[in-house]
């Protein structure tokens, strides 16, 4: 990914924690190759040819294509689910919990926007016990939203007929940012963040 | 596509345009290939084989890949764009035009999702000139919100701070429906049409 992408999102990589840095250059090698020509498309080949090192060199690291998106939808979605949950449980009251919630969940789908469109669109390549394992992570970020809206509903604060479906409609909402955001686009990933902070709290019926 | 999915969408197939049958039978195939494997790792002859097929016979109705998928996104869009349209065009006021458009471009997207799919997550596998025609008919679409926002804050039922930015995640919302939409989910297209509508409208701060 290009710098121009990190300071957008004003997120350094999600993967400082890959070690050693040939695993981790893998990693974002693999990115870009799945994001340019799909998974099925992208042989080991391509991706140790960009991170300009032999296939064997590759299977040092990750024994098949397949761990490689594994571990990058991991480490993706974790990276996503620890930006929900800081502002999840930060100081403040349920409305102001919500809005940094949407705020940084935004921020982090513009400026990690390739590894975002990978996680997403590839998630029926991964085989069921890898696929699981995602699947209880996204339901982790299903949660802490939830329980944010709940807490404004118990409080007072908001007006809500439908929690479960209007918790799906603001994460869908924020995860679709990675689908359009562009880098050269008219927005930065901080201005789309407090669009879409406010128009989640008229979705919520948030007292101004 | 299975059957499913059409009853689900309340939508016929959208390739009833398309003649003679064979150039029909070959489109959805592609469509199905796409989704499944992705476009670069998609070759026209597993496409012709799926329709069942010889690869020379493929040849007498689209000359290249790229001819499929720029013909698969463009009758996608112009259909997606039909039914915004005839919602926007319909009787009422603003307030009732945006709930109907809301509702029936969500049931859309979801009785149509793997044909949205394939149209979102692939334009850029499209050549210079096809991904030009294809961003015109998207920009009509979001005329197409806009103008309904617009008139709804002229006529003072809607509170509208950033048009622009709320068009954009009015429609995002709705297509990212393609995204996550399951048949076998608890929601039916139109269950989640109706819940769309009442959040969109929320956000433009409608009165009820």
């Amino acid at each position: 990914m290009s710098t121009a992408e990190e300071t957008a999102g004003g997120e350094t990589q999600p993967w400082g924690e890959v070690t050693p840095d040939a695993a981790r250059r893998l990693l974002v090698a693999a990115v870009e190759a799945f994001a340019e020509r799909g998974y099925h498309a992208t042989t080991t080949r391509d991706i140790a040819g960009r991170a300009g090192m032999s296939p064997a060199a590759l299977y040092i690291h990750y024994k098949t294509k397949e761990e490689l998106l594994h571990r990058i939808s991991r480490i993706g979605h974790e990276k996503a689910l620890r930006v929900l949950r800081t502002a999840a449980e930060g100081e403040g009251t349920p409305t102001e919990r919500l809005a940094e919630a949407v705020r940084s969940f935004v921020r982090w789908h513009a400026g990690q926007h390739t590894v975002a469109r990978v996680v997403q669109y590839e998630l029926d390549a991964l085989g069921p016990d890898a696929r699981a394992e995602i699947v209880a992570l996204r339901r982790q970020n299903d949660s802490t939203v939830r329980e944010i809206i709940e807490d404004g509903v118990a409080a007072g604060e908001f007006d809500v007929p439908d929690v479960k479906g209007t918790t799906l409609a603001v994460l869908s909402l924020c995860i679709d940012v990675a689908r359009w955001f562009n880098v050269n686009g008219p927005r930065t990933p901080d201005e789309v963040g407090a669009l879409y902070a406010d128009l989640v709290l008229r979705m919520v019926g948030a007292e101004k």
